[in-house]
């Protein structure tokens, strides 16, 4: 079998309620479940053709020859998944407007799940295609979506998927991504959360706050309350990063330009009284949830203080869809 | 009954088992024990002289007239003790070498602790003496002692109070104090630890956490093993420290330039290889456990990184003594 090219594009997503440790390693079972917002700006156009004569998997990431070991690991699910034994070329393009720091595994797995499944000829449901995402990546289970999405951990590989919390978004809402430059090697979030799940003494206090928190926030996204969302998102992205704190050893993706923007945020909201909270993951870029009415007015006084920061803004995005290469 | 002017001397103390959280607020009964080091670098000198011709209490601190509802509250209870009604003219020095950040409650309250019931004509033990000084400022019942003191929680006013594990150190250790002036409006201690204990969901492993601690770096003091006192130290400042990123509403008191300098002390002790640890309080100052023998070579090379802060040497110091005026 020689398929035809597939090409299918995802676009990432921000965790507003973090999925932040795994209880199964291998099938990427989560400790908790997480929402996130998909966005329509950062995406991964992934383009996947199996070919008998291919001795191994070839994969280009922006016309660059690259070796994965997680993507041929990933190859070798589909293709268990299929019954075939054929390798396959594959050539993902990441689009990041700006040079650095978002990369995200999300939209790649997730466009790659899309892509290579089909490819493979088979006819995924978006559940089994997010079922599938997950186990190259946990978050890329919810770029299967777009808007808000929840990712619920079940306890096994059955039960853990993303489903669609609301899909098509009538709220002018979205983010403005700052990508802050990190001098610090970076601890992976696998590595980092791990060593949360092991070591840190607010582990359970995390679990219990984190499950009140999407109980919560979900209440808040249906009553359309702004505040209450924003509150929740960037109240939760600290207490996940306190666990890294907490941790044994100790470690943090906080810049100081991080910290200097986080509390500009804070400064805008209560003194200029514009609604806008932020969230960081497993590194130093701030993003920040806003109206999207609001965004320019925000990006303007925080570029007038960060003159050397990007901030993009990205509206909600649409789930993975397959696209003519 | 006019005294004669009695003059005692303290000095503040940084812990590096933290006190956060009380259990009774106006008896100041912590939520746990902790475990400070006293530094020669930082004191108070307080006079106190009760006059029958006053009409209340009159307080100076640096030679300014100040009024202050915590230094009556607290001459009051020394009034109880001794069973007097006699006002009194109370002068403080503070001395801290730089401008800025440093006022120590702890200093001041033992000081006063000490020059108050002596010059009311209290012969307190030093055990009597810490419990009052606690009635001021928990983290003052430390500062009656020299050297590393453990402050134990008890149950009530009789049983919460500091007691010496080393008051006079054979150990050359002391503290670089790097004093990083705040943009922000602070949060008090009194006010973030009362907030963290009512709604972080991470206080539970706190207290558990931190009572772990306090054990290990006892026996890693007896032990004379400074890595492992560091690193307790450091872990358990940023385990407080996430308490605070937990709490609703969240707050913390890193600035920009804190970060900077505890990423700077991480990368000292891993690329260069000198034993140093950093610790911070309710407020943006890094305080850097180290060997006196690193403390000029640290020194000059924070110096190179952040010319605009001084970095201000401090060996252990003894207990509060009376003093000549």
């Amino acid at each position: 079998m020689n398929s035809s090219p597939i090409t299918a594009r995802a676009h990432t997503n921000i965790a507003l309620i973090k999925y932040w440790g795994k209880k199964d390693m291998d099938l990427i079972i989560p400790q908790n479940s997480s929402l996130s917002l998909t966005l329509d700006h950062f995406y991964t156009d992934t383009t996947v053709k199996f070919d008998k004569t291919l001795p191994r998997d070839v994969f280009t990431l922006n016309g660059h020859l690259v070796e994965n070991p997680k993507v041929n690991h990933f190859m070798d699910l589909v293709r268990k998944l299929a019954g075939i034994q054929i390798f396959a070329k594959i050539d993902s393009i990441n689009h990041v407007p700006s040079a650095a720091g978002l990369a995200s595994s999300a939209s790649a797995f997730a466009a790659l799940a899309a892509a290579a499944s089909k490819a493979a000829g088979l006819d995924l449901s978006r559940k089994d295609l997010s079922r599938l995402a997950r186990r190259g990546s946990g978050s890329a289970s919810r770029s299967i979506y777009g808007g808000f999405v929840e990712w619920c951990q079940g306890t096994d590989d059955q039960t853990s998927y993303a489903v669609p919390v609301e899909e098509k978004l009538d709220w002018p809402i979205g983010m403005l991504v700052g990508i802050v430059n990190s001098g610090q090697k970076k601890i992976s979030s696998r590595v980092g959360m791990q060593t949360v799940v092991e070591t840190s003494p607010y582990y359970q206090g995390w679990i219990q706050s984190t499950t009140a928190d999407l109980k919560s926030i979900k209440k808040a996204i249906q009553e359309r309350d702004f505040q209450k969302v924003g509150e929740i998102t960037e109240s939760n992205a600290l207490k996940m990063h306190a666990l890294n704190l907490s941790a044994q050893p100790h470690f943090n993706y906080f810049e100081p330009m991080s910290l200097a923007i986080m509390q500009e945020v804070e400064r805008i909201r209560e003194e200029e009284h514009i609604p806008c909270y932020y969230t960081l993951d497993a590194g130093p870029n701030v993003k920040i949830l806003c109206l999207q009415a609001d965004a320019s007015a925000i990006q303007q006084i925080l570029a007038s203080k960060f003159g050397q920061i990007t901030f993009e803004f990205a509206k909600p995005g649409e789930g993975v869809r397959f696209i003519e290469a």
